[in-house]
Formats: structure tokens, sequence, C-alpha cells
């Protein structure tokens, strides 16, 4: 597939009969090629035309960008220029920021990379840096901090590439709401404050150069517009990834990273609601388990027959810990050997011998001492698992919260999308066993791997999908999670597991109550 | 009158029932107000916002641009603030710059300033500056001269009227080709060279800024559209401002700049050439004479049945010299009265004790050395003369040249406008009388004043200007002048007092022939 950004023109050269200006010749011939009215050219690029157009005997190689009807002309040389013009797609979260590289006049992706984004440094959460950004100067200094880390990072990726920053024409960037403010230097102070305002929803694209950024000075940065103070672009550039906008069936995209958000729809509507508004939720999904890094435990089954863990850890190294898709793992196998109840408490009976009092809490260990990469057991402690439950409660309740909120049931799904790392090592089955998701077919389960990453990379390939964003954000409704007595109801019930009502999870064989 | 670009907005305050984006809620009601898709705002304004609208209660003042259906938000502050939004009208001519600043809101002149172009230091021509400019820096340098003379000026025609030179938001510039290349830093090697390419014709608005100007960070920069390397935006300011693009009759516009330019047209069609396509024009009308001054003879009569001269002087002061309308003046006088015959030679017999031999050339006392401020005779010499008569034989050759080209004559014309000081100046009736203007109904002339001026003005009132400067460049034909044989001998029946053929001149009483 090709981008319509690089385009080969030849001009009409001057003559006596046609006097017409550079830029007016040149824009005239875009013009046509495009099908447009205009198109805009930057005046330092104006003031290079007559050269370069008389050197390259008026055949030229345009870099062209496109954004709400409006054609940005960004550079032009020689027809026979083959350098590569590259886009940069940013996926900037709040504790990992990623970029991809592409080549723009393919789509192509030249190479990846990530950074932790150097805010934590101020503060691990949103909340703490809104408020440092209050401080005098610290706007300043959050705003530097994340220019800086990008700029460090997007020299490397291009340096390993072989590329030079300036070969970077456009940027698509998608990040939460505050996380987008800090980006752009808005004040994120009236984010946190009733009624949640942000500074803007949907920005226009910005020069790169305004930004700080050191790119191609003219290069433009497309920033994925916001819904609201707590639904951000990185959602609308997962939703554009996953499609479910455009589907006619009925689909949801749970995307667990710092928050837990979800979005419900077709074609015809869509609705969204984000974790971060029912504190059920807060320090619950998120802080469960560590980071996916290699020899973390991620997978956990039983020995046939046996109550003995078999345990997978990422790149098969010496166990040093569990995440979260580890954890869920660890609850379905417990739950389903009876070695926890339906309560999610440990039987020590049992458990046997792998229950240890720490501390005065039961201690699960899931891997002794001498397996470990740590030298430690490997435990999971009652309290753990109780933040487990809660979570998973949270999740379903959530699901049945915005499913109700249309008239149908987390059953009536007919595709599940989970984005994240989360969503490429959670195992559906296991999630399904301990009643955190909802009892579907597995096929119907999607991992999307990072959406708001590939959201941003397709902003990259062509205008149609700006039309596409645009949409996304008029359409979609944002549902405030009340947390009333119908949620608590609902959450309670969501305590057990898989859950109170088990005719809602035919499928998970329950062996003691 | 009032101008669209300042305008109150009340906004509903946020709620928790509507909490959009203090921007999107700001570009929300400015669409609405404005009846448009969307108003631009720059993001540095966009950062001001949310501080803006809070103090304000959501009531404020907009400094608004439209230009090609797009608007531009520029400024925001509390809907009491009373500070004067100025415009800035530019006049920017190769020997003198004039400067005209504006209530935006009203459209209302503030102040008037001009100062003689620093370019001249580099030379006073433009062939001269465009070499310079190919030298090393030789660019870098006509352009600092022309923005720092502009700084210098607005710096000091604000202070004038007690304002800030940030106080001034928009600007319209009108120049010739050259004139305006230099002020954007662009290349104007191509202008002079065949087949004569300006770097760009129809320039977008500019930033300020990105010109180097001193007013406000956001202001934007309306830079006119040129025809083509010898016709140049100053020319269609003018057109814009005499207004005969819309007329139903047939009007003609002349400019005596530092070239002539000549407009010819109707609401239907106009055609246009200038003076520098025309080598007979060169040296001559615009050399006559010297530059309209206090103490400078700007109308000449005869006292009633004598061969005296009645002088009249800019202010009334002592004569110290002659300029262009009293040189024409003069030679109607000296004709009517036959000091001078029909080929424009002096006729010593008549001039009487008047005529004296300086460095063996015949001249003519105006003022004896006892009534001049200089202490010298001010006289006129036989060359002068003959320069007068090339320069009106070519300024009659180039109105028949240009009326001939659509099958009418200059008889014909409705109306005639003559702009600049020239047009202010001149007595219509001596023009008439050496045959230098067509013999039409002393009515149908009108003094213009600085049009391009004026015309920048207009282009601060109202985008519907710029729709006509648009159609103004869009319709216009450009008439070379070649200088043929046809236009030789048209040349050469022009060069007798008044003409040729006297039937064309029946107002005009030709004492001795």
């Amino acid at each position: 597939m090709c981008t319509p950004w690089i385009q080969t023109v030849s001009l009409e050269p001057p003559s006596l009969r046609d006097n017409t200006a550079d830029t007016d010749r040149l824009q005239h011939a875009l013009s046509l090629r495009l099908n447009t009215n205009r198109v805009h050219i930057d005046l330092d690029l104006i003031r290079r035309l007559p050269e370069v157009l008389r050197q390259s005997s008026y055949r030229i190689r345009c870099i062209l960008w496109k954004r709400r009807q409006q054609w940005f002309l960004l550079e032009v040389s020689a027809a026979e220029d083959q350098h590569i013009a590259a886009g940069l797609a940013v996926d900037l979260g709040t504790t990992r920021v990623v970029l991809r590289l592409l080549d723009l006049a393919t789509g192509r992706t030249l190479a990846e990379s990530a950074f932790d984004n150097p805010q934590e440094k101020i503060g691990p959460d949103i909340l703490t840096r809104i408020h440092f950004a209050e401080k005098e100067n610290g706007l300043r200094e959050l705003n530097e901090l994340i220019v800086s880390g990008l700029n460090l990072a997007i020299a490397q990726l291009c340096a390993s590439q072989h590329l030079e920053p300036q070969q970077i024409y456009v940027l698509a960037v998608a990040g939460n709401t505050t996380m987008t403010h800090l980006f752009m230097n808005l004040s994120p102070r009236w984010v946190i404050r009733e009624p949640y305002i942000p500074v803007v929803n949907t920005p226009e694209d910005v020069k790169a150069d305004d930004l700080g950024l050191q790119v191609h000075p003219r290069a433009r940065v497309l920033i994925f517009p916001n819904i609201g103070s707590y639904f951000g672009g990185d959602l609308i550039a997962g939703i554009l990834s996953s499609g479910i906008h455009q589907n006619a069936q009925t689909g949801i995209l749970v995307d667990v990273g710092t928050n837990a958000e979800v979005v419900l729809g077709n074609e015809h509507w869509l609705i969204g609601c984000a974790g971060a508004a029912g504190p059920a939720l807060e320090g619950g999904v998120t802080r469960m388990g560590m980071t996916a890094a290699p020899g973390v435990i991620d997978q956990i089954s039983l020995k046939t027959g046996t109550p003995e863990f078999k345990i997978h850890t990422i790149d098969d190294l010496p166990p040093k810990g569990i995440c979260g898709s580890g954890v869920i793992d660890l609850a379905a196998r417990l739950f389903q050997s009876g070695m926890i109840d339906i309560r999610g408490k440990l039987v020590p009976a049992v458990c046997g011998p792998k229950i240890k009092m720490i501390d005065g809490m039961l201690h699960l260990v899931v891997v002794p001492a001498e397996h470990s990469a740590t030298g430690s057991d490997l435990t999971i402690s009652q309290a753990d698992l109780d933040s487990l439950i809660r979570s998973k409660a949270a999740m379903y309740t959530i699901l049945e919260t915005i499913t109700d909120s249309v008239g149908i049931t987390p059953q009536n799904l007919d595709i599940f999308y989970v984005a994240g790392t989360f969503g490429s090592l959670i195992d559906p089955q296991s999630a399904i066993a301990i009643g955190m998701l909802p009892d579907l077919p597995l096929e119907r389960y999607k991992p999307l791997g990072n959406s708001s990453l590939s959201g941003a990379a397709l902003a990259l390939q062509s205008d149609s999908y700006h039309d596409q964003i645009d949409r996304i954000r008029e359409r979609i409704t944002y549902l405030e999670l009340n947390v009333n007595q119908d949620f608590m109801n609902r959450l309670s019930a969501a305590k057990f597991l898989p859950h109170t009502n088990t005719r809602l999870f035919p499928s998970v064989k329950v062996i003691n109550k």
C-alpha cells in the first residue's frame, strides 16, 4: 500500500508565454494532482523553491500532509531523491512512551522503541504530576522532561535506522488527556477540579518546532483529540485501531493500562467509560503483579491431576516475580484446585505445605526459594488475592454496567478486544475462570497489542483515518460511572469466584463451594 | 461602520452537565457567531485561555481575522477591555514607505507616517537592489533594512498615539513585486531575467513574527498579490481603492510613481500595463522636477493678459524649486502664451528678458534670484522641456495603446483616476493643454491620492475586499508594451503640443503654430 504523502511532480518550465511565479506554478500543479483549492507552503520553503525547481529541471519530489481538507507541502527535492521521509507514531503513556518509526511513502514500520516517561521522576501517577504542574515552573519542567525524553529517544531510534531526525516530517501522538496537556505545555490544573475541564479537546496540528521537538523544522504534529478529562486520545487511537466503530457487530474494547478504560459499540454508536471514575478500581487491576519482563512468570498451569504448579516465565529465565496475567492464571488454578474458596480465601487444608504465615498473614508459596531467581520464596499473600478479587469484581461490574446502559449483557458481546501488554499476555480462559471477563466463546477474545500506538500509526497512513478520529470523538458517549447502590450491589455479587450468579459462567467448573 | 474583527462573546460557564474543554467551548461559540466550521487558535493563545476565561467569568473580547474562508482568533481579554486593537496598512514604495494606523474595531484612521525606503542606501532604483541581493548576504541586508525601517517607523507611529506596537494585530502590505520579495526575504533574482519569474505571486498571510516585524506576536500580515514581475500588489491595491473593477462605466487608473502604471477596465474586464516595459518612459515622467515639499512650486498661472507668472508654493513659502505638477502647469502656460512652440522649443522672441543662456543652453527664468528661497534664479532649461515632451508623449502613447487594445480611444473614457501625489497636485487642465492627458471633460478626472495605501487599508476592513483582491488578480490581463513601429509612430505624433492631431484636443487653444 502507498500513502498519498510522497508525490513526484513534473512542472512545465516557465516561458514568456507562461511566466507564472514559481510558488503559484507548483501550487497549481499540486492542486490539480490533489484535487484541492490550495496547498499551503511555509514561507521558509517558498524561499528555497526557485533554486530547487531550477536545479531539478522542474521535476520534483514533494512531501505532503493533509489535515481537515487542507494540504501542506512540507519539503521539495529533485525527483530522483531517494531519501526516506519518515513519520513517527507516539503512544504517550503515563508510565511508558512507545515510538514507532514509519516510512511515510509506504506506511511500513521501520523500527520501534520505548522509554519510561521521564515525568515519573516527579511522580508515578497523574495526580502528583498535575499538582506539581501548579508549582512555579512546574509545568515547564514536566513539559521539558517529556519533550527532551522524546528528543533523545527520537535521535536514538533514527540513528538505529541511519536516518536523521530531520527526516521525520509528521508525528501522530496519542496520550491520555493529562499527558497530552503536559506534552503541549498546557496547564492540566482544571482537569482534576470540578467540573473537570481540559484546556483543549480537539487540538489542531502543531508545528513540531513549536513543541520543541527536534525533527524536521516544518514537521507537523497530529495530536489525538480527547473526549474529556478522563477519556483521552490514547483510547480514541485504540478504538481507531480496533475498528469497533466500523463493525456491524457490537464489540467491546478493554484497555488496562494505568487506568482501565472500556469502550462498547458498533458502527452506529459508541459508549465509553474509564476506571478512574470509579473508586472501586483504584489500586485494583493496575497494581496487580509486576511489569512483564524477562524472568517474570506470565503463565501458570497445574500439572495434570496434581496441585503442583507448572510455571512459564518470559524468555524461560529463572522466575523472579509474577505479572498481572500470571496472577490471574494463578488465581484460576488456585480456585480450580480448591486452594482458594469462592471468596478468594486461601484454604490451608487444601494448600498443605505451600502455606506459610508471614507477618501474621497467610502466604502461598508459588516458587520455593531454591527454584527462584531471587533466592527467596516467590509468594502471593491473602492481601494480594483480596486485591485481585476487588479488581476482577470492579472489572466485571464495569462491563455489566456499560452493557446494561444499552440494554445488553456482557454475554451478548460479539467481539471482545483486550488491548495493551495485559491483553497480549492474559489467558482469557483464566480471566473467565475467576469471573473477571465474561464467559464468552474464547474465539471472541482478540488481543490488540498496543492499540494506541497502532491507532497513532494509522493516522500517518491516510487522512481518511483523521475523519474517523473526528467521527469517533463526536459519536462517543461518555458514561459517568456513578458508584450508586446499584453499582455496589453488582460489585458485591462479582466479589465471588467466578460470580454469585454461577449461571453467568456456565463453562467454569466450580470444585468446592 | 464596524469591522467584524472585534467580537464580544459570552460563554456558558462549564458545568458537570457540559464539561467541554475551554478551547472547544470558545471555538463552538465563535463558530456559531461567525457561521464557520472552525476558528484557528494558535497554541500560545490556547495556553492562556483557561486563565483568561475564568478571570473574565467567560465574558470575553475576541480579536479576530479572516482570510480565505478561515477565521483566526488572535487575542482574547475580558469583555470590558477597552484597549485599542490596531491594524496597519503599508504602502511599500521603492522610494517612500507610507504607514496608516487604523482602529481595527471601526476601520477609522488613527495616524499616518512615512519614511524613505532605507534600501535607497543600496541604490535608488530597483535594478541596483536586485543585483545587490545576489551578492553574499545582500538579500539579507536589503531585507533587514526594510524590516528595521518598518519597525522603527511602527514604534514611532504607535508612540504618537500612545499605543504599544503589540497592539497591532493585522497588517496589509502593498508594494511592487520586487519590494514585496525583499520584504519577505525572497530572492528577486528571476524577476529581472527572462522569462521574468517571481518567487510567488499570491502569498498566503504570514505571521508578523516570521517576517521579523515587532508588532503583536500573533499578528497576521496580508501581502498583496502581484500579477507578474512588473505588475505588483501596489497596483492591485490601487485598483481596489479606485473601484474601477466594479464600475459599469469604463475607467482608467494612472499611477505615476517610480514607474508609470496604467489600468483600464470596468466590472467586466481589466487590462494593465506598466511604464517600465517601454524604454520611452525611462527617465521620463518620473524624473520631472523635484518631490513635492514645502516651498516647492506646485501651481503656475499667468497674470491675466500678461506673460508674467503667478506662482503658488506648497505652504506659501518662498520658492525653492518646482515639482512635477508645477512643471506641467509651467509648460501649459508657456505654450498658451507662445513662449514655447508646438515642439516645446523656447521662443526667445516671445520670452524676451526671461531667457538666459547658461552653459550654451537656453534657460527660462521662472523665479528671479531676488524672489527665490535659494538666492539663485529658478530656471527651466530646454533639456528639461525636451524631457517633459518625451514624458508626456510616452504617457499619451501608452493611453492610446492600452485603449486601442480594446477598441476604444482615450476620448471614450468615462472616468480617469490619477493616483499618487502627482495625481493630487496635477491640474488636469494643464496636462490636457500639453497633450499629456486626453481632452476629457474635467469632471471625469479624479485624484485618488495614495491609492496603494488606501487599498491596503481597505483590506483591513473586511474580507469581502480580500475576495475582490483575488478576483482583480485573476481577471486582469497584462498588456506587454511592444515598442514596435506602430508604437513609435504614435509616440512621434504625441511629441507635439498638444498633439499632431489637434482634433483630439478641441478644448486646447493653440496660440501660435
